[in-house]
């Protein structure tokens, strides 16, 4: 089958590798037929973490089961399913607990595996981790793309939304113009958020945030950003969702948060991060966050997805075939695109 | 009156000063019986914080209401009352909301207010601030010596506690023993704590932990005693109590973090914090803590010391006099003492 594969940083490619197969008792082939690329993609084709030539791509991805390990039980050939981005066994205490990204046997789709940006996955787990979709939308192109983003950046947005602690009526801010950012503008709305305060700079963008819930937008950077949105409420957010993953976004969403409230992280930290400390300490103010637990999420999501109450396709706005995944990945790198979705 | 005066690093005297007075309506004078030294009183003590020559000592005391201004109302002359270490106005968002260590109006006993290391303070918003207790205590010095560390470290404990999410049957782990980490192990068995590890290096305080509740001690240092701890909880505690303020007992505290879970962070921070930010990412470690609302936990805790239920008295094992308030500087910097109590 054809699959994508990163050799350098700036050279990924659509290339011939072994056709995956049933190996467990638990495992599924899945043939691929939606995909992404993901903002996190970026840091290693941008040569900004390590990465193995050889290592495959692709964690966000949808497809119809081909065949099934005779321990599967919940899935059949020929479902629609979603997977999310990170796999899990559904067994251990963490995936128990809600926190499958935590499974000791659990791991990335792409790298060493199977990746989405391909024709095929072995999904091992596939009980744990295939969700099947209703038979009745298979025709309904505009809702696939719509249920796509729950295999990450939408999920991703609403647990940001979730450790932030975003309530009824609470104002909000967003750190992140990205595909994550402007799926954590949709889940403050989902839950109930009345002021949607995004940090950006790309204008585009920040158009789309408004489209989809956010009511006050804040352009500058750094100092004078922060300022403005601890003027703009009068002393802080009540919660803040840090989408970007560098210390100065951190530290941004530090300072806008109001005392005694909590920045929701969910950006991938690449730095070390130097962090304003003293300002959590001295008022109190809470992180908690990390790689999501989507697959937790996905029956939340899902029903509000599929009535159309929840939307995140607008992020998608670059779609390639599987050829044109090189393309893709250059489009998101020189910002020409937010996020490209991949028509197997 | 005499007070306690900040020189110079390693030196602290206790000098004539200015009588207070009541100056606003809402003012109290109260004369100081007992007062303590604080570990983080050691910071500018060594020189490791600013801290400017002139400024009064003391956060921590109890003492007899001397007189009231006409807006004061829950407290009267000859009253025995106790206040936080940080005072506040009582009215504000913030204090409405518990956290009336953000108070817009509030501050800090000693530095350019009077300290408690003296002989009388004049103690703003005594409403807000100062809380009764009952004259049927008066000659007990035992209970007296039990309430004091209400002020300022069983009140820190219990905010690692509860930020830490310590909840009936848990294994806890304690970073730090000083008085404050010592506080925190009565906090988390208050709390209903199964198993509660406490992480320090002197075998005096260590003794102290396992007699105030601590079931596991571990002596060792750095990796060695995070790769204990993960050994003992196969995994990681279900929530942490950093104690310290350190870079190493932080990173220690999210390495000893089970997944999905939090570390409650009341040392207070002397370091740019370079965290273990990645740990806390890949496993959704959360940070909620800081300078604790103690103001807010003299409710729910002082019932508790009056009852006999909890003592934290043990922590405070040197007194010395108002003249000697040097030597008790001295004798903690030595570490031949974990805490101080003045008796005034």
């Amino acid at each position: 089958m054809k699959a994508t594969v990163f050799h350098a940083p700036g050279d990924v490619r659509v290339e011939q590798v072994p056709d995956p197969s049933v190996k467990e008792p638990t495992d599924a082939v899945v043939r691929i037929t939606h995909a992404c690329i993901c903002g996190s993609d970026l840091w290693f084709y941008r040569g900004l973490t390590p990465f193995e030539p050889g290592w495959r791509l692709g964690h966000e991805w949808m497809g119809i089961v081909e065949e099934v390990g005779p321990g599967v039980r919940t899935v059949k050939k020929g479902d629609r399913v979603i997977a999310p981005f990170a796999f899990s066994d559904g067994e251990c205490e963490f995936c128990r607990r809600g926190l499958q990204t935590s499974c000791a046997h659990g791991g990335f789709w792409g790298t060493m595996n199977d990746g989405g940006q391909g024709e095929a996955v072995r999904a091992p787990y596939a009980d744990a981790n295939l969700v099947a979709l209703p038979p009745s939308i298979e025709n309904d192109a505009d809702l696939l793309k719509a249920i796509l983003p729950l295999t990450d950046v939408m999920g991703t947005g609403h647990h940001a939304a979730v450790c932030a602690g975003v309530s009824k009526g609470a104002t909000v801010a967003v750190v992140g113009d990205g595909a994550v950012g402007l799926c954590g503008v949709l889940a403050a709305r989902r839950l109930g958020a009345e002021r949607i305060i995004v940090m950006g700079h790309r204008a585009g963008r920040m158009d789309l945030a408004k489209r989809l819930g956010a009511t006050d937008l804040v352009m500058s950077s750094g100092e004078q950003a922060v300022a403005e949105v601890l003027e703009m409420t009068k002393g802080g957010a009540q919660a803040v969702l840090e989408c970007v993953g560098t210390s100065e976004a951190l530290n941004s969403a530090i300072g806008i948060c109001r005392p005694g409230q909590r920045v929701g992280f969910v950006g991938v930290p690449h730095h070390s991060a130097a962090m304003d400390f003293r300002r959590m300490f001295y008022h109190n103010i809470g992180l908690q966050g990390g790689v999501a637990p989507v697959r937790a999420y996905i029956a939340e999501l899902l029903p509000d997805v599929l009535s159309g109450r929840l939307d995140p396709s607008p992020v998608l706005d670059l779609t390639v075939e599987l050829p044109g995944v090189p393309e893709g990945y250059r489009a998101m790198d020189a910002r020409e695109a937010i996020k490209a979705m991949v028509k197997v």
